[in-house]
């Protein structure tokens, strides 16, 4: 499988348009140790012609343009098979709103993400504008399932969707009650190389069947929102703590970086970082701690064969 | 009145991400005849510290990072005083969106372009987290009104915002009568320099009031989509024609070039160009017919003053 990221930060991306944080104020100033970031997206293929998209974030015509391999190659065309949700966040979902000329595609989600990105959604129809604009094609939570093309041909790639601890997205919440398939995390296998890549960009916890499947793969991606569970707090601009938010923090006792560094996988990444995280900062102590513990801050263009 | 081109192209902008056109491909290539544009937003103000905008589009993140006086000034803040709707097409409003981080917005609307927006959307909630998140602030239809910065004192400006012939979003179709507020003109004047814009991005005719007001105007932005009638059909990637879809061709006999030519406004521009318009080029013969009549091709980052 070949691998791009098209994004890493949070939603609002670094620098977020009304924020003057060091970090952004930082981002803006051009400081090469704290360079721009779009919102979370990764790209993937298993032949370089037919390529996936993780997310659809509101960057994603940027994200498109920014990678040649998902340029059309025709007059009206695009190498995008399919996109897969992971969750049904405005940063994840917005972007299908943009992808919207005219264009059939097909979308990977979990019943809950479809139908709370659906239900009720007047600018939905946007989308449904010609019988088969959108084909959405449920996850399966109870094992793997082939990854095919827009045509429905095999991709040579093979997905398991593996129910995360998460929250529902803030437009739904209080209504109803969670459910596992509010928020899954991505097990992409190539059948053909054998590579096996874990993607978990929003994780409240550490539960037993994630530290499992992140323990068994060539390549991971994990949740990097806060360094700190009381980052929003301490910056002053937010009253919760990275927890109620379902984003385990990095570092602390309970963090994601003392499981993390115990992991073997060669390339170990985190991924969805908010605009105040230290971890953004090239030059910070944080960086540095995530380094010895052989993590990475995923960045714009880095690009993996697995 | 200081003015700003935040972006110039129509919904999908260009190179739109689907589209393998000459244009589309000829701005993927970096051809310097044929930048790359952002999905059509202007921003103004009278003093250069509150700043309205005039839509809110998909490339709303980037096109506030395009301009430092839109950059926030303190940890939490943003100098957009207002955002003014002139319809609900969705490269108008998505972006609003994509202003979601707790910041509280004032939005410029009439009850049509509102509603077609907020009415069984259930994404919307996430711009009603708090008492006072939005603040609609109605077109009125009948006069002229004062254009109040956010926190309700005199930006110095004046709009009116005057009906004109156009039509409802995509999403909207069929739902409905047509009413004269679903799509409107603004006619912004500075009330110390007297300096008079008409800003009409969509427009299916030239009505005697619509003709009227931009002969009174000094600067005028007027709907540059379609240089001729047919040009999806044309260039086989589309089957409605451009008033069919409430687009008066800038070109043709009843175009609007005709009667541009005898306006002696300092100032003239096309805004709202479709990814197909040969004007995008600035080496076309057809940009070579605009120049003749004094009209330019509105681009990202032209500054004026009024």
């Amino acid at each position: 499988v070949i691998l791009r990221v098209l994004g890493s930060a949070a939603g609002g991306g670094l620098p977020q348009w009304n924020c003057g944080c060091t970090n952004c104020c930082a981002a803006r100033a051009g400081d090469p140790a704290t360079p721009s970031r779009l919102e979370e997206s990764v790209a993937f293929s298993a032949d370089g012609e037919d390529w996936f998209l993780i997310q659809a974030s509101p960057d994603v015509r940027r994200q498109i343009e920014s990678f040649p391999a998902l340029w059309p190659r025709r007059p009206r065309h695009t190498p995008v098979a399919a996109i897969l949700l992971t969750n049904g966040d405005l940063d994840h979902v917005l972007g299908l709103l943009c992808l919207r000329e005219s264009q059939p595609l097909v979308i990977y989600a979990t019943h809950e993400v479809r139908r709370g990105f659906v239900d009720g959604n007047s600018v939905y129809r946007t989308l449904e504008r010609f019988p088969g604009q959108i084909s959405w094609r449920p996850f399966d939570l109870d094992g793997e399932q082939p990854l095919l093309t827009a045509d429905g041909s095999d991709s040579g790639l093979a997905v398991r969707a593996l129910a995360a601890p998460g929250k529902r997205p803030l437009h739904l919440e209080g209504d109803g009650d969670p459910a596992p398939g509010d928020n899954v995390g991505l097990l992409i296998r190539d059948r053909r190389t054998g590579g096996r890549l874990a993607y978990f960009s929003a994780l409240a916890a550490l539960t037993a069947p994630v530290r499992q499947q992140l323990a068994e793969s060539d390549c991971l991606f994990v949740d990097g929102t806060f360094w700190t569970d009381d980052e929003l707090i301490a910056a002053g601009l937010g009253e919760r703590r990275g927890r109620q938010m379902a984003h385990l923090p990095v570092s602390g006792p309970d963090g994601s970086l003392d499981f993390l560094r115990t992991l073997s996988a060669p390339r170990k990444f985190l991924i969805h970082l908010n605009n105040t995280n230290p971890l953004l900062r090239a030059d910070s102590p944080e960086r540095a701690a995530l380094a010895a513990a052989r993590v990475e801050v995923a960045h714009e263009g880095l690009e993996l064969r697995l």
